[in-house]
């Protein structure tokens, strides 16, 4: 097993931290996308979208974080049998990747990897209702519930990679208490580790 | 079965035609999203995201439309149990979730729905790029397959939503004859309804 793995990316932090879960060893392929590594030919290659994390395992090629999450969670306590709760880690994961890091994360990115600009400002900006809109539906659903979904899933551990660093991205929870207790659940799971 | 559609959403009509592809009956809820109807109060309930489409299975209720392809598909010729192609199917569907809905299904709302302004025009021209950066990764694996995973599957009716009418959102489909030619096997497929 080979993850092609971005140190800075949460999307590729997910791969890392359900390996870590598993207990699946993993050789990590370092790809820095500062310096455009996942855009050169040789990458482009392994995933025609050019994008971290990409999944090799023995041949088999796999990207988009929360496929892969899917494919190794299959058959564990990570990904819940029954249809229904199957069917809403999914649900989580769509609104992962539409609702909450397309606004969070890539705040996070300009805020961090990105010189102050207009245009940085405005795409800031752009972003802000997005993202609380996200931390907003987490925090009802935490309300009522420990996890996203039943025990702790591969939704969690989706979410959990760019909520836990909101704040670089200029989203910081301090009115979303029940989301700051989910973390804490997160990060008590066994196997556990830091992005 | 009951499905709170958009007459006008592409995401709402993936359930549609999965649902006819399936011969489940349904019975559609129409939510006028232009006047807000997925905003009330009501529909909050229904689901907090406050987005179309969402599936009421005796009670059991599922937002995120790829999550409702995936609900309905299991089990099904629609998702293959092969854990690599179950696989790659979802990866498809994120793709079309992250790199192709926010820039052609939302360039097409905003040239069909929102009037003209400096607004919108900077909107459209930000999703040029993206746009056309989704199509060639289609038209280049579907130069060497013709479908997304294997035979026909929810990957292909994620990815045939919004990807035929693209024109409509200002990228016409000129210059990817297999695109072209995947959608006329599409719209070939059995119990095949249009949006």
């Amino acid at each position: 097993m080979k993850l092609y793995s971005s140190s800075i990316s949460g999307n590729s932090y997910k791969a890392r931290l359900l390996l870590s879960q598993l207990g699946i060893p993993c050789t990590i392929v370092a790809v820095d996308i500062l310096k455009g590594e996942s855009r050169t030919p040789e990458f482009l290659k392994i995933n025609p979208n050019g994008r971290t994390p990409a999944l090799d395992d023995d041949g088999f090629v796999l990207a988009e974080s929360n496929a892969i999450l899917a494919y190794l969670a299959r058959g564990t306590r990570f990904l819940p049998d029954d249809r229904r709760r199957w069917a809403l880690a999914f649900q989580w994961m769509f609104f992962e990747q539409y609702s909450h890091e397309p606004y969070i994360a890539t705040s996070r990115f300009l805020l961090q990897h990105r010189p102050d600009s207009p245009e940085r400002a405005a795409a800031l900006t752009a972003r802000r209702e997005g993202g609380w809109a996200a931390l907003k539906v987490m925090e009802g659903h935490l309300s009522k519930n420990d996890f996203f979904v039943g025990d702790y899933t591969i939704a969690d551990i989706a979410l959990f990679a760019y909520t836990h660093v909101s704040h670089e991205g200029g989203f910081p929870l301090d009115d979303f208490p029940k989301i700051r207790a989910w973390l804490e659940r997160v990060k008590s799971q066994p196997g556990f580790i830091k992005m």
